[in-house]
């Protein structure tokens, strides 16, 4: 417990996203115009609140996953820019939906749609980007896409309730945290990795290839992603560090200091997440929980174990440029913690 | 204005859906098996909240539409059953996420499921059932089925959002409104009817005419449903009246009785319904107004010309106690106005 994990340190200060987002350059141009065509509306509204979104400021990660998929089994066509497009959409719709549930005003630094045009445009304009979404699939035409991306909104709908029935219980297990993450955001990932081998009508390893390294980069994506909210491992206080804990937010530093507690400590993080005293005094007394048990380094070290399992699933793929930009994002991903 | 318009009474009064449900019943117990299980997850809220609204009793029209517009070109299969069961999950899904936009608390009298479970899971288990829903569609394998109901998807969500444009807004022309009512509702029972030749795989015409058919009935289905709001023909106050007054919404009778009203008629409609005052007594002053103007009497006309258009686009078909069966729901949509 609370062991330093080596992060290959050499490595990752290097790692970036950067070679990714060159390969896909030009296909993500073709994305943004298709995002801005097709989240158009004689609604006013509807563009208005989806560009607020679509323009904050996301890395757009996950179409460029569905890009690089298809690309680097040479595919030439349009399929993967549609597909593309609709991952961001389907991810942008989760944005909107989330927003609602958590009644979060601040998204990015920014105030979330909710604050600006209501819970109810929220709520619409997600669902309005939905139906762009599989609209978009259908005009591609591929019913193993249309299958694989569908049942991951149905996925992703069903973590989302998950967590809700799970919220504010402190006895959570980090089995039951997984299965969370695993539907809300991992899914997608996997979704999106894995309708680029159908585009590129490879066979069937190929596919579940790419669904693999998916689904365990976005878990280890998550699980950076709740470290980074305590201030990742320089564990300081930043302007956006403790979000998850003001709004009562179960994550896995959470829950390994709640486990690894004295009794006193566990009746203190019942008080602070169940019953909804997150102070900030309360906050530095979490943060201190967490350091004093290692949450975030042994958080940090199961990212890297997900990490390892998404770059093996790659392993058997011929080497390319390709190949070496998604395995690199893994490393980026993990090294935002440093 | 306010002339009455004879409405064939002799005919409309025996007028039923009962034929309908007849010929579906033996497809409307397979739909109804198909949502208990689609319904169904190992996140206990899930089936908790989707069975609350799917057992409330609502009629269930759509998916009869699916039924018999497939049955009535001879369709034996099980594709309609899974389309009809995915068309009745895209208006559960509807009604969740309106429950949580309009504020509501009652529906068919009783509590609304965001009363009971929360705005969250309404919003999160209405998009599970849309993911679900794909899902059957994919199952099916059409993409003109998939085509046609994703299309239908986004052109709800446009015409809710264009609702909450012009929502509090007495300018509302009868135009915009129908453009409203048109994307809202009609749209969900125009996909309804046209996947049934689709699946049956008739030619162009046939899915046409079900569309129009569909795309008609649902708009004299929804003036009826905002005549009945109001009292009916009879214009008394039941239980259920003026809760379309109380939640400020703008229906054709109120547009009909602000545009026809003198300057301080315009004045008190103003004040109820964009200022909110919607006492008892400004209900029943309204009421008075819409009696004055006819606005029920000719909102009634107006469902019974798009009513007329319904019956016109099945007149090529030929006879059959299928097509019977569906115009007989046209008389009987607009017969409970009396």
């Amino acid at each position: 417990m609370g062991v330093v994990i080596p992060l290959e340190e050499s490595k990752n200060k290097q790692a970036s996203v950067k070679p990714l987002v060159e390969l896909t350059r030009e296909g993500m141009e073709r994305v943004n115009q298709l995002i801005l065509s097709k989240a158009g509306s004689d609604v006013q509204m509807i563009p208005e609140v989806a560009n607020h979104l679509i323009s904050s400021g996301g890395k757009r990660l996950r179409p460029m996953l569905t890009l690089a998929s298809a690309s680097m089994f040479g595919y030439q066509g349009e399929h993967h820019v549609k597909l593309a497009t609709a991952v961001e959409f389907m991810h942008t719709a989760t944005l909107l939906h989330d927003d609602v549930v958590d009644e979060s005003d601040l998204r990015r630094g920014k105030s979330t749609a909710r604050m600006i045009w209501g819970n109810q445009a929220s709520v619409l304009v997600g669902d309005f980007l939905l139906g762009q979404a599989f609209r978009m699939m259908v005009d591609v035409g591929s019913l193993d896409a249309l299958d694989v991306l569908s049942t991951a909104a149905s996925v992703i709908a069903e973590g989302e309730v998950l967590q809700l029935s799970v919220a504010k219980n402190m006895e959570t297990t980090e089995d039951e945290y997984l299965s969370v993450i695993r539907a809300k955001t991992a899914a997608l990932f996997a979704a999106a990795a894995e309708v680029g081998p159908i585009v590129a009508r490879t066979d069937k390893s190929e596919r579940n290839a790419l669904k693999s390294y998916g689904m365990n980069l976005g878990l280890a994506f998550q699980l950076v992603d709740d470290v980074l909210d305590y201030g990742g491992k320089s564990a300081e206080l930043g302007k956006n560090t403790g979000d998850d804990f003001r709004e009562g937010k179960i994550t896995l530093p959470v829950i390994l200091a709640y486990r690894r507690g004295t009794q006193e400590e566990r009746a203190f993080w019942r008080d602070a997440i169940e019953g909804g005293n997150s102070s900030d005094e309360n906050l530095e007394k979490a943060m201190g929980l967490i350091q004093k048990y290692g949450s975030l380094n042994d958080t940090t070290a199961r990212a890297l174990h997900y990490g390892a399992i998404a770059r093996d699933a790659l392993a058997p793929l011929p080497d390319s440029a390709w190949k070496n930009a998604l395995l690199e994002v893994i490393d980026f991903c993990i090294s935002r913690v440093n």
